[in-house]
């Protein structure tokens, strides 16, 4: 290699980020030593800013800067309801529909035995504490509907329901706008089960 | 949103990367904090120092630690051919060849001017300077064989022919285990003008 030491360096640790490989790391690499050095410089800054002050809100294990964050801080919310998500990603979007206004959990993943995440790396056992502090009276799993969140819903609700906590998984079916042509037939049977009787 | 600002700031930090839109850089940050920590601790650590300690060869341009890099440096290289090549990678490519042993000029780049890319931003006055060292007697045309390079290879062309020098272009034809069913037709044409006379 005709690379000096320090931009080999670079390249080696750009693989860090998911999805990049050998050929796109050197490309970043290059583009940014070349037309972007304030970028990297800022980049440099904001990772280790980043690492330092933020970590994990001790009530929903979401990212947070403070020890409790500001939404499981907040007196508006309803503490008898906490929401179990996969990720930070999901808790925006539902908080986005403004339809709940409880509490929530942060997995931060789920259970993927191949990949090597079981119950100890969702940090069940903080989850576990969480939905018996009195308060909490039901317990919303909005795992995906995927094998891997499915599974972890199944999981998670056999741990609750076993320590008499009530648990609930929030609905399939038709998306907004759906049409019944369209939809693929596993929503559309588990749509059909689940239905609801018309009042 | 509900993310730290400290995870915003990183997300925002993250679009300078070629190629990572919002969705992308959220995705890394996430993955960073809660799977890698140490991997972002040495990202930022090697963008600090590959800023520091990388500059450019002041004679071939190329990314260096020093003045004047390793290959410029060396005694065993032969001076009087000078090749330009657009990218690091390319002058890489060369090298692997073993089938030149001279000197280089890196563009870092090649004229677009769509994209604001000009005689100015890939150093030709210094290209020029270099040329016209007194012992370099041949340059050599490594710019892809693309629309923008074979431009830039026109362009350089003109102005150092202008100035006296000799200038050469690496030659176009079917490659090593081509097979002539299945190149393209401007290969194949390209080939056929560019016949060499069999001694």
């Amino acid at each position: 290699m005709h690379n000096p030491p320090a931009l080999e360096q670079l390249v080696e640790a750009l693989r860090c980020l998911p999805g990049v490989g050998p050929k796109s790391a050197l490309r970043m690499a290059y583009h940014l030593l070349q037309y972007d050095r304030k970028g990297a410089d800022q980049l440099a800054i904001s990772l280790s800013n980043a690492l330092q002050v933020v970590s994990h809100c001790s009530l929903c294990n979401n990212f947070s800067e403070l020890e409790v964050c500001p939404l499981c801080a907040s007196s508006h919310r309803d503490g008898s309801l906490l929401c179990i998500v996969e990720m930070p990603t999901d808790l925006m979007m539902l908080e986005q529909t403004h339809a709940f206004n409880g509490m929530y959990f942060v997995l931060m993943g789920r259970l993927s035995p191949l990949d090597g995440i079981g119950p100890r790396e969702i940090h069940l056992d903080r989850l576990l504490k969480r939905a018996q502090d009195g308060i909490v009276e039901e317990i919303i799993l909005a795992t995906n509907y995927t094998v891997e969140g499915e599974a972890t819903a199944h999981y998670v609700s056999e741990l609750l329901r076993a320590r008499g906590l009530k648990v609930s998984r929030i609905a399939r079916g038709l998306p907004m706008g759906g049409e019944i042509e369209h939809v693929d037939s596993g929503t559309l049977a588990q749509a059909m089960l689940e239905r609801r009787s018309v009042r």
